[in-house]
């Protein structure tokens, strides 16, 4: 096609981190060779790669490929045209290798959540100076294609909100501790015995890698500087089977959610255990399922649900980025110019939202029409209330369940100050925000 | 990007269409001028309009725009770059235009799935001689980028199956049947008297529009030559309240559903009646949204939801189409250059799969051992059948239900050619395909 950029060598690459995604990209294009080359107009070859053990056997065939020691030797190279960043950690080697192939005018392919989520600024800055491609859709939601159907599929869109439950881990662990009825830290164990876990699992629990993921999602959607350090974090350590019961008698299922919206007080970022609808798209998704909601102004509202991590999956991603770079896409890494991307106002969250109130009381007169008042007093009005419970049975405590109406965080916040105060209650209450979904 | 192609001008557009889509493109082209250029890096600006009638008001202020009467004069105009085809019809004016453009060297976007389905070959290679894009993002599931996932997202995989519900309509009338337990042609008549149809409704329920669809799609999976001639159609007004309601006992929902798989027999294109499971995402799918899911080898299964049509959705993918010009991506129309597409072997779905057989039986001895026996004899064995009528209640006639193991379709229409010599049947029996999604 005459009016295309003319690339008719093979586009070269140079693979850091030779784990499942490393070996999952040099195991497609050993496999595919025609087809790639079919797709992208040119061949897509390897050249060299990079990992701490040369010696080791990873069930694939490196003995063609130049071998490098050090990922910063690898990013250099000559006959290196693409840089494959499938090492991780979000500094030291990965930093240092990505910051020397962008020097170098490389192209650049990550699946580095965490590089980019700290990064992702001076990179891509430094990207777009040297004529760089930077892209990174392995990084987010695994094998979804989310990052090219925000930059590109709706790029007529003015962006309203993006949601997602885009750690697999949390999500195993939320819906089997519903479907077994078992407490977190058992379901904890589980996960970590079955090797689902991060070296450090709060990098998965604790909402890290998520967080990271919705900064990137954010920055692209509304044309801010990625803003991980802004992104109000809350795990899923919290989230008990007692809650996760109860909601689901009132129909909605707890998800660690991110959410990210744009609001006349600036970009709100959330990664919080949430309550969605139990029919809901996102209230119905099982296991370590990723699922993206993509909300314009013109198409409504786009669902993107597919696996977000594994061999396969992560390197079908890198593979697309890949593709796209022969092709000759060239995009601002964020999707409009990084110099050009706003100072994200860093808004705690306001937008109001009915929130899920469950409180342990006393079995006192008039204890039910404390919390009640302190509700009320705090501005917040009552949905629906239940009482599980019947006070004298049991340990004589009742259990109140409260729907709200729709409440700003700062009023629920007070609100649960304020019960302290009632003296009638057991235990701290537990609040949790209902996402409108 | 010193590697980007620079397109310092504005990118300028003829549009021919000025219905919904045509204007939903006016108006946002009119409202995020800045957005629009920042992130194609470049102006998109609308120079020529075309449509039948200059003075009717649509809403949207056209006196910037020259007025083309002749929507090939509008293709072929010096000052357009980008001829957007939104009028619809699968010959005459918009094919006329669209060769016109094309042949000119101009960049064609267009959401006519019937021209593409019949002539898309012919097409591509026309633009593609003359180095023009020609693109088609709104021509499959509204707005949902499906075509950009599956050409680039998923680029890196050998794709094995396509599935689809593509056609709004038909499945608003299925899942209101269902959920208001109305007959076809009930519902059939609220969906005109709604404005959900064409003009020639069979394009809807006879499957037609859908069927258009996944021959695109197709094309793309499989490397294949547009074959919608070869799609097995078959569409919904056959299928009965009955068995919605009978699917549903067994766990079921019916939906028109395009399935695209290649095999070792060739290419399998069917947009038929099917049962899915009712807790899957397909299966979940109520009223005019679409769903299309996407399985590749390395990937595992993706499944993309949202609106198929509406001015919205639809010019929110004619605009990405856009930017993607903007911007200077070029890729061959169906992803690898038309002149390599294979031709598709004409294969009808031999795919095995579990069916649906419900009969009515008369109230005799041994009928329903014959039903079983014709089916044994065809080598069908058979999962699980209910009897739901006791014979001799109402009228002594009784319904059974078959769900049977995986059969071969020829097989399945064998023992259905037959059961009329069975001698036991009141009325002709129903068999329906159960894809396992």
């Amino acid at each position: 096609m005459s009016s295309a950029p003319q690339n008719s060598g093979p586009l070269r690459l140079g693979i850091a981190g030779l784990g499942t995604v490393g070996i999952g990209v040099v195991k497609i294009v050993q496999r595919e060779a025609a087809l790639l080359a079919a797709r992208a107009g040119r061949p897509v070859a390897i050249t060299a790669v990079s990992a701490r053990d040369a010696k080791k056997d990873r069930g694939a065939d490196l003995s063609g490929y130049a071998w490098e020691s050090d990922p910063v030797a690898l990013a250099t190279r000559a006959d290196v045209d693409v840089f494959v960043e499938v090492m991780g950690g979000h500094d030291g080697a990965a930093k240092a290798a990505t910051e020397a192939a962008l020097a170098a005018g490389k192209h650049v392919v990550t699946a580095n959540k965490a590089l980019l989520a700290h990064y992702g600024q001076a990179l891509a800055e430094r990207a777009e100076a040297n004529g760089a491609a930077l892209r990174f859709e392995a990084a987010v939601a695994g094998g979804i294609p989310v990052i090219k159907a925000l930059t590109e599929g709706l790029a007529g869109n003015r962006i309203k909100r993006v949601m997602g439950v885009m750690n697999g881990t949390c999500n195993y662990i939320l819906t089997r501790m519903q479907s077994a009825g078992l407490p977190y830290e058992t379901v904890f164990e589980e996960a970590r015995s079955l090797g689902y876990l991060e070296a450090d699992p709060n990098l998965d629990v604790g909402g890290i890698d998520a967080g990271h993921k919705l900064s990137l999602l954010a920055a692209i959607a509304f044309g801010t500087k990625v803003s991980f350090d802004k992104v109000e974090l809350e795990g899923i350590g919290s989230v008990s089977i007692d809650d996760i019961n109860l909601a689901d008698d009132m129909g909605y299922h707890i998800k660690l959610l991110g959410v990210a919206q744009m609001t006349g007080r600036g970009l709100e970022q959330r990664m919080t255990p949430c309550l969605v609808p139990a029919e809901s798209p996102l209230g119905q998704l099982q296991g370590g399922t990723n699922m993206v909601v993509l909300e314009g102004d013109s198409v409504g509202q786009i669902v993107l649900r597919g696996p977000g991590a594994g061999e396969g999956p992560t390197a079908s991603a890198v593979m697309g980025d890949v593709i796209d770079i022969a092709r000759g896409f060239r995009l601002p890494v964020f999707g409009i110019p990084a110099k050009t991307l706003a100072e994200p106002v860093a808004a705690l969250s306001a937008t109001p939202a009915p929130y899920y109130l469950r409180a342990k009381l006393l079995d006192k007169p008039g204890a039910l029409a404390k919390i009640a008042t302190t509700l009320g007093d705090a501005g917040i009005s009552i949905d629906q209330m239940r009482q599980i419970n019947q006070p004298g049975a049991d340990d004589g405590d009742a259990i109140v369940l409260i729907v709200t109406h729709k409440a700003a965080p700062a009023d629920i916040a007070f609100a649960m100050s304020q019960f302290a105060q009632t003296g009638v209650l057991v235990e701290q209450p537990v609040a949790i925000r209902i996402e409108e979904v």
